[in-house]
């Protein structure tokens, strides 16, 4: 079926392309990574180089080598492989060749990437190249290609492959002290970061299938170590070349050279298939837990499909101290650090679906506490202030000055890392949240209190006491709408605040009275006494919750939001001098009026079921025209709460909207100069989101799993699994039939089920249907 | 003497000028300014119009015409004469006749300016000019001219003279429905303003003396009713056009025309000597009291009776429901409105020379109680917010948007009116300075209570609780130093809060103490009882004040004003993009830097007598050199605050760059295309604070009246008068010796003078000498 943007899928497990656009450089180099949590290789063309934005982002490599921005490295091109005929470098380009037939395809179902094409070269001779690569799953450490070739007629062909040291990098050059070494029939480069001086380690090796070189030397060249094979290539004799590469950090391991070499030697005596069949079980594995299936609509299928993928291979799952990255692993953009997006966007398919990365992501915030405490400290609060970007440590990231004026050419002061607190409060809303849906007390003990209850510290430091009012307000502050700052009594900050206080208190007493001991020790440890207790508990009683107008149900954005003017989007967009503005604060034309970059009310309500239908139907119907969408946040809010609301048509807008935000190009990938591209990877985490808990209305009700689903239109049917306090759960949702089986063995307790308001019981083994 | 900016000066009471500059019409129009506290005469030539900016601005004549700027009306010009000589008029500007001899005088001591010049037509007749005019002390509605011409030749000369109602208006046309109206012998113009339909009249009425007009019509010219007189003029012979206008508006009396009418033809049978006569009388008595003399310096001598005379005539001491505009009656700019100007930088010279002046001031805030309560109520807060703006009725006058941005052409979002909140406690410490100066018990108990009760409350409503800190902050203001907005516990502001919050506590117990029924009367009306008073206990004893550090002994200007970057204002200036560019708030180029426009703390210590001699001098130190002076209030605060810590050439020096501000023509009279001209009152009215409170350094110590002189190297002398708590005194200083006098008839009662720590009684009638 055809897709938007020149693809197509026939299976709805797969994106293709039969054009190549080069305009299109940047945006396919993202949408057709290849990955697996700890590296991102870009869906580039093994022939290009730094200039075509060619990328292997490694985690646990940041660097800081312009003083301002710290960064994951990108490390050598192990893949890099150019084919030369008649002197010719074969390129997809125009104007080098002719390129008769091309074909890409990103394979969703196994992480492969492949592309076919046949080429001609300007003295006629006619190759078909056939290429496809992973990064595997089955060794993290290991990315793999296939490379065939065969010539049409007898063709002397040039194979130049390699590692290619010579990288992109966006903010400073990250490595240094490149060494160019061969290994037995191994090359490698071992180069160092600037910062830490972190070793990064990439190996190469290779197997020849299908015929051998006539010559073959080595290349030291600058900072690539290439092979350059010879070839005199029969007519329809096909030529493979199996590409191994291992590539470690001594952040891995303290050897990373020689772990990268055996990988290697191993990879090699395995070879190609045989690596790429335990890489596929391993997908397998994720998708028998992960993918939802929807019937009846092949756009949605696959659109849905590509951004589970890519929130997938974004995780780094295989452990619990680094973050998920606002780009994933697709290039260096935002830092490869986490923001909120991770724990609101990210975190919940993985939570109802392979809770135990889920609990992995929110270690991690438990291991980069000290570097929360260090921020509140700074900023003369306590307790733990979560940095607004946040990498391995937990220390700040964002700098002070982030965005341009491009009218006057000044920096702009934004205040994100000092004055968007709520990410402190939504990490601790994940662990709660985390808890519910797991039912894992035993990490609210080891790791959710501390980190719940230093965040209730710093919410009590920042807040403010307003006595001639009786109430707690948060002043100067900004929300998810970062449009606005300097706002005091943002709801979307208050209410979160509020629910956290009220757990760290509920988790304190639990504590007081199942396990004394332990909570003694964690008071002593953080300095606490029962007065804190108190103070959260006071604090959570009388904090100013800005509560719906009795007429209008509307809710207030913050203080004097609706005083701002009035005026569209576009009408606040007509006012730009330059499309390139920024529109926010200080003096963006945002700034001043009510259009938000999202619209912090429904994004609150998406996570908090504490308001009625009509109020959110009345924010809803209020807020939406006044947003501008300018964040990938956004749409996936607007479409969870159109679905609550019975808004079924704009909920299923909204959600394709957010799921083509990469695969669509439909967010520009260089901004005022900037490169801001990349998989926008809480969207891809959001399109879970909005089937979970918009359409199908997953909620938790006490000890109860509740739906209140309703299907856009044109589908069918939806499916999809669920983990739920350890039982797993097979859902399936018809527009009249909701119906779940729960699968064997998941114990003897029955789970209670919440649809529409009628509770009905579930035992192992068994299914369970209603009628909707 | 010469002095700067081609003027000299005789005796020192007179400004005089030999040259004719038109690049200086508005400077020399505001600095040759007659006034009389009901209106404002500007310096301009008899000849001239609008686009010379001729002015005569009226007090309570406030008027919105273009739906922003409500400022006060300039009246038709009643003073309005041309000569015409050989069918060519007279005129100061090349190319038109020409100009052989040319003087103005502005006459401190009487307030009447004067114009002599000889002018040759191009024709040949040779014709000699003598104007005099002052806008008289002894009927404030009176307006009077002297204009005597003679010719060398036997000449023909037309003399138009009349009221020119086409006036200038610096935001929207204010006056309309104009009647040209003849009364007997007088002209008459009646206009009415846009808004609320004031009706103001301007009535002229003429002697001739010396000769006799040939020939007389009376012109109607759309807004202009002119007498068109022509006379046969034999060599030598002078003849004298006396002017007589009344000016009244409808808010002064019920029937204006008619009080101008009258008043004008009495002036015409008392004819212009007289009149002079009883005017200069008038002056007489206000120098009596006001003068400073300084022997030694007689540059310093005029330009410091130049601001004193300012603050004298821009101050209507006639009533006590007007405002001192910060540019007086000079002209409309700054709205004619008060700042907190009025009670810092206007008031001491009253409170100390005329009480009764000073009185009618702070009750113009008592008057004005109900606007400062609309503006607190509108911002969320109750009791009394003062507006930063304040024309009549004590509504905020300050628009939203005041400045632009030169570089986008975008106006500014300033936050002068909502969050620059010091306004309030400045004049509720002005009103407790009142009653330290004047003993006044009666003033606070009817006025001065209910104000300060009011501004304790609006304080306590502002203010916010930090719990885990233990103390009140006061939050997103900006102090004195406007170029740093959404400040957080500005020194200046929690100081002046302090202070004041401390009267409130003292007012209400010396109430219940001595008058508790007034008391009762009071907390019944402003619904208060014993807990507010126990609140601004609570918050004086408990707000937080920045303390000096224990090592540099500075003071921090605001919450991490020290972390900003440590720029020169040369350095700031530098990076201008345009030079018409604001530096402040939100986006100026001084905004993150700690270049401040004037400097908080050196203001602080020159108002509250609670910080030592080494604070003062370490802050001094550090803030002076980075102040940009970008207000007229700035360098007077230097001057005193130099003179306490023994820097005497700085406090000569900004003292001189102080009273030079408008006659030096030391400031942009048009900026960014807006017209900001007009006379500095606020630092005329330091002229007299340098001085007294400055090089004198008065103050007052409980019962005691305290000095702690210091005299600039150059000065031999200075001696000016004092009431202080119903005793006048006469003070004189030179280099060693300061000696006190107080007049007969000051009561019984012996005052304490305590000089350089030494106190000695003095008693009425007698005079004690200090040695220092």
């Amino acid at each position: 079926m055809e897709l938007e943007n020149d693809l197509y899928t026939e299976s709805g497990w797969e994106i293709k392309t039969n054009t190549f656009d080069p305009e299109q450089t940047i945006i396919t180099g993202s949408n057709f990574l290849a990955g697996n949590g700890y590296l991102g290789y870009r869906g580039t063309l093994a022939e290009w180089d730094k200039e075509d934005y060619v990328g292997c982002i490694v985690t646990d490599t940041y660097d800081m080598a312009d003083g301002k921005w710290r960064e994951l490295c990108n490390a050598p091109n192990g893949l890099y492989t150019k084919l030369i005929v008649d002197e010719q470098e074969l390129s997809a380009f125009e104007g080098a060749g002719e390129t008769i037939d091309y074909q890409r395809e990103l394979n969703l179902k196994n992480g492969v990437v492949k592309r076919e094409s046949t080429w001609k070269s300007d003295a006629g001779s006619e190759v078909e190249l056939t290429t496809e690569r992973f990064a595997s799953y089955d060794n993290l450490h290991l990315l793999t290609m296939d490379y065939s070739f065969k010539a049409k007629e007898d063709t002397k062909v040039t194979l130049v492959t390699g590692i290619d040291g010579a990288v992109w990098d966006l903010n400073g050059q990250h490595l240094k002290d490149y060494q160019l070494m061969e290994e037995e029939d191994l090359i490698a480069i071992e180069a160092t970061t600037v910062e830490e001086e972190i070793n990064l380690d990439v190996v190469e090796g290779i197997n020849i299938i299908g015929g051998r070189a006539k010559t073959e030397n080595i290349i030291h060249q600058d900072k690539k170590i290439l092979r350059k094979l010879t070839f005199d290539l029969e007519a329809g004799q096909e030529v493979t070349l199996e590409k191994f590469v291992g590539i470690y950090s001594s952040n891995d391991v303290d050897k990373p050279l020689g772990a990268a070499v055996n990988d290697i030697a191993t990879a090699e005596e395995e070879g190609y298939s045989k690596l790429k069949e335990k890489h596929e079980q391993e997908w397998a594995k994720m998708w028998d837990v992960s993918d939802i299936e929807i019937a009846g609509d092949l756009e949605a299928q696959v659109l849905l499909r590509f951004n589970l993928y890519h929130n997938i291979i974004c995780t780094p799952a295989h452990t619990d101290k680094l973050p998920i990255g606002a780009r994933g692993l697709s290039c260096q953009a935002y830092q490869g650090s986490a923001f909120w997006d991770q724990e609101i966007f990210n975190m919940p398919m993985f939570l109802y679906t392979q809770p135990e990365i889920a609990k992995n992501i929110l270690k991690y915030r438990y291991h980069t506490l000290d570097g929360a405490r260090e921020k509140a400290e700074d900023l003369g609060y306590y307790g733990a202030y979560y940095p607004w970007i946040s990498g391995k440590t937990g220390q700040e990231l964002c700098p002070d000055f982030f965005f341009e004026n491009v009218l006057t050419g000044r920096k702009i002061r934004n205040h994100f890392n000092d004055w968007q607190i709520h990410i402190s409060p939504d990490i601790a809303y994940a662990m709660w949240h985390y808890y519910q849906a797991t039912g894992d007390w035993e990490f609210i003990e080891n790791y959710g209190a501390e980190v719940v209850f230093e965040i209730a510290q710093f919410l009590f430091s920042h807040a403010y006491f307003k006595k001639d009012k009786n109430r707690y307000e948060i002043v100067r502050v900004l929300g998810p709408d970062e449009y606005h700052e300097n706002v005091d009594n943002n709801a979307f900050t208050n209410y979160q605040a509020q629910y956290v206080l009220d757990k760290a208190v509920m988790i304190y007493e639990k504590l007081e009275k199942e396990n004394p001991e332990q909570l003694e020790k964690l008071l002593s440890k953080l300095e606490l006494d029962s007065s804190d207790r108190e103070n959260w508990e006071e604090m959570a009683e009388l904090i100013y919750l800005p509560q719906p107008d009795e007429d209008s149900l509307l809710i207030e954005q913050f203080d004097g939001f609706f005083e701002l003017e009035d005026a569209t989007p576009e009408e606040v967009e007509s006012r730009l001098q330059d499309p390139h503005e920024y529109l926010g604060w200080p003096v963006g034309v945002a700034t001043r009026t009510q259009v938000s970059k999202q619209a912090d009310l429904l994004q609150l309500f998406s996570m908090q079921d504490r308001f009625s239908e009509e109020v959110m139907k009345a924010n809803y119907d209020y807020y939406e025209p006044r947003c501008e969408h300018g964040s990938s946040l956004s749409p996936s809010a607007h479409s969870i709460i159109a679905s609550k609301v019975g808004y079924l048509e704009e909920a299923y807008d909204y959600f394709m909207e957010s799921c083509t935000v990469d695969l669509y190009n439909t967010n520009k990938a260089i901004h005022g100069g900037t490169f801001i591209g990349g998989v926008h990877t809480a969207a891809c985490g959001a399109a879970w989101k909005m089937i979970v808990q918009g359409f199908a209305g997953l909620g938790i009700a006490g000890e109860e799993l509740k739906f209140n689903p309703a299907l856009p239109e044109k589908w069918d049917k939806i499916k999809f699994n669920l983990q739920f306090r350890g039982k797993s759960l097979i859902i399936s949702i018809a527009p009249n039939k909701f119906k779940v089986k729960m699968k064997t063995n998941q114990g003897e307790e029955a789970l209670a089920l919440n649809v529409n308001g009628v509770t009905k019981k579930l035992n192992e083994g068994e299914s369970v249907e209603f009628s909707i």
